[in-house]
């Protein structure tokens, strides 16, 4: 067995699965604790997922949004950063397997996050990417401007307008700042480019299956936003569930749409890991923990961010930066205080900021306490939060500059192609 | 047969393959003719190669030194970019045969530059990448801090050691510059961020078969460039052929290292379309053009930058920018006066505007005329050259930022790992 931190083997061992707002939350929280930490990740980056369209629509470059994991650790002299895969979570044994090593611990974060789900429609994975982590982004990328290539090598008017016809599957946050983003592409960024094939007669579908855009947002404010997109030039489909997809077309409300790139921002599911913890699960697989967010007869193992089935003052947690980095500074001061002798703080509590959601160019939506505000507004209220999370002065001032200059220009400086589908 | 120009169909058609520094410079020259113009390249982006490793070593990230060509020569309205990839070339028939369509000339100018080439050891390729595209710097970048993961990670004081050794294969330019930021890495970026392995024992190895590094150079600046190298920390070994390469180790002079991380830099071979063009090869596979670089016996059919064996004033052309930019001009400027029925220009002469290699922080050589400079004045040189050739208003913009940031962080801000290799 591999005993990897190096740290005073007296201390205990605190391990941190996953580098997400979270995992790194509950890292810093225990900085000066007498403790060992070992935080796990599969990649070498946390992301600044709230951006992650932004790299997938060009906007923004991938490093503007991502900071490695260990320099973002470097100061911290009692955790050590592993790149890793975790294979197994033995609760019993209080042990972690990964892919190169076993991990034994005294303390257990969970914070594995989620990924996108088709809903038992594995198969559409394939022609319909969602967007989780930076290759996913990658991979939207490729498609999205590839189509506009493919739409100017076309003969056939039908085959073109195929290859500009883009339909985005589900109308949360995600799905609508996608939409919202191919919108402006395909009417301000790209038409002075091509010569054969209009941008501009670019469709840009938004398929919900439930009866509003931004169903987490009060009625008002969807109505809003669907305004606002409607402004952008996309077609707001509710009502429209989505019954087959493959690489030529989709199929929803009984009709099939002709279309070669489709992006799915329509459910998430949370990381298989939860299901090995021995607790219960609830629909989205989530796990169902205490009060204190650990597990039921495990005081020493915590759930925390996306995988975490958590009620707050009798509501559902959403699935946002803010709560998961709560959660994470919760744990990381309990297990701080514990470790001490002192008393544990009192049950979680999740402090609503509000809610947030970006449509395009000066539009957006915003739910703070009283407030509900959208337009113009909105956007800088969505703009200077998003500034201010992002991490390190680097990032702010680059996303800041390339903001700026792509909003006096409307160029997009990211649309550059690489990789390749295997498909081609 | 698919015609894919839209403009009048009277005017002559000219298909430029290759969206290089030479193909770009021979659209441009024609901006003004009463030509179609076709440009077509298998990428949707130009690349400015000469930064490309410092993609590769997370000084830049990949949309700074990428611009979309369809938005480089969105204002010239005589030509058409097409992303495609080139199956056949008939020079007979004038056709070019794309995996999407076939285009007819008038014109042809064949731009399809070089690749990396591993002596008919294509083996190598696996364990050794070489740098000639984004996707390539991408798969360096993962390797070499995937790398530095896996010695922290690893228990055997050996086997930590084999990963962090680095071998560079070729001291040409790219070598020299991929040595010299694998140091900076290795001594300044990461000693802080690690726990366990101790990134300061890196060692970075720059073989070169032949006597000394930088061999297009004069003696004396290879020479400097040595010690400037061996200042940084890099070993520099000449006079040692590598006889084999796998993913643990490097053979040469004899001698077996251990190694995971090998990149390749030891030689490029043109384009394999050179060969379908019916001309005489040089060695390296380049097309041996007439003195006003046309195909002999095909006035019509013009083969220009590293795909090209040129004489002048009695010198074989090196394979740089500046040399492709001057033959595209050249051949754009002729085919101009020949539609024009004025009298076409003189044969070409390479103007020699001088050589530069940058080897670190501070650290360079160029011989510019008479001047031979080392040192400090070298690296000035070479980043005024660089930041004035840089496409683009932000990407100059965002590149001095980020090169001032690092300057003084000493960081490496693109420093993500994305993609995966298939053998883990």
């Amino acid at each position: 067995m591999t005993e990897l931190p190096s740290t005073p083997a007296a201390q205990p061992r605190v391990v941190i699965l996953g580098g997400g707002f979270g995992g790194i939350a509950a890292a810093q929280a225990l900085a000066h604790a007498p403790v060992r930490v070992t935080l796990v990740d599969r990649r070498n980056h946390h992301l600044f997922q709230p951006l992650l369209y932004q790299v997938a629509t060009a906007s923004l470059s991938a490093p503007s949004i991502a900071a490695p994991l260990r320099h973002m650790l470097r100061g911290q002299r009692n955790a050590i950063v592993l790149m890793d895969e975790v294979a197994r979570i033995d609760v019993a044994r209080r042990e972690v397997e990964l892919q190169r090593g076993t991990l034994r611990y005294d303390w257990l974060v969970v914070a594995t996050g989620a990924t996108h789900a088709y809903f038992g429609h594995d198969d559409w994975a394939e022609s319909a990417p969602g967007l989780k982590t930076l290759d996913d982004a990658f991979t939207i990328r490729r498609r999205v401007f590839t189509a506009f290539e493919r739409a100017e090598q076309e003969d056939d008017p039908a085959q073109r307008q195929a290859w500009m016809n883009f339909a985005v599957v589900g109308a949360g946050p995600t799905g609508v700042e996608l939409a919202g983003a191919l919108a402006e592409i395909a009417r301000h960024t790209l038409p002075r480019e091509f010569r054969r094939a209009d941008p501009r007669q670019t469709n840009v579908m938004l398929l919900e299956a439930g009866p509003r855009v931004l169903p987490s947002f009060v009625p008002e404010l969807s109505a809003k936003a669907q305004r606002q997109l409607e402004k952008l030039g996309v077609q707001v489909l509710t009502g429209q569930a989505v019954t087959a997809i493959d690489r030529d077309g989709i199929e929803a409300g009984g009709k099939r749409i002709p279309t070669h790139t489709v992006l799915w921002a329509a459910g998430v599911a949370a990381s298989p890991l939860g299901a090995q913890l021995g607790a219960p699960l609830d629909r989205a697989g989530r796990v169902q923990v205490q009060a204190d967010l650990s597990l039921p007869g495990h005081p020493e193992v915590f759930v925390i961010g996306d995988l975490a089935s958590v009620q707050s003052d009798g509501h559902a947690l959403p699935g946002v930066a803010p709560a998961a980095k709560q959660m994470g500074r919760y744990v990381g001061r309990r297990i701080a205080a514990r470790v001490a002798g002192k008393a544990a703080p009192a049950d979680f509590r999740y402090q609503d900021a509000g809610a947030l959601a970006t449509i395009g160019r000066m539009a957006a939506v915003a739910h703070l306490g009283r407030w509900k505000l959208s337009g113009i507004l909105a956007w800088w209220v969505w703009l200077g939060a998003h500034i201010f999370f992002l991490i390190g002065f680097r990032n702010r001032l680059v996303v800041l500059l390339d903001w700026a200059l792509a909003y006096f220009t409307y160029q997009r400086h990211a649309r550059i192609v690489t990789g390749k589908d295997d498909d081609g």
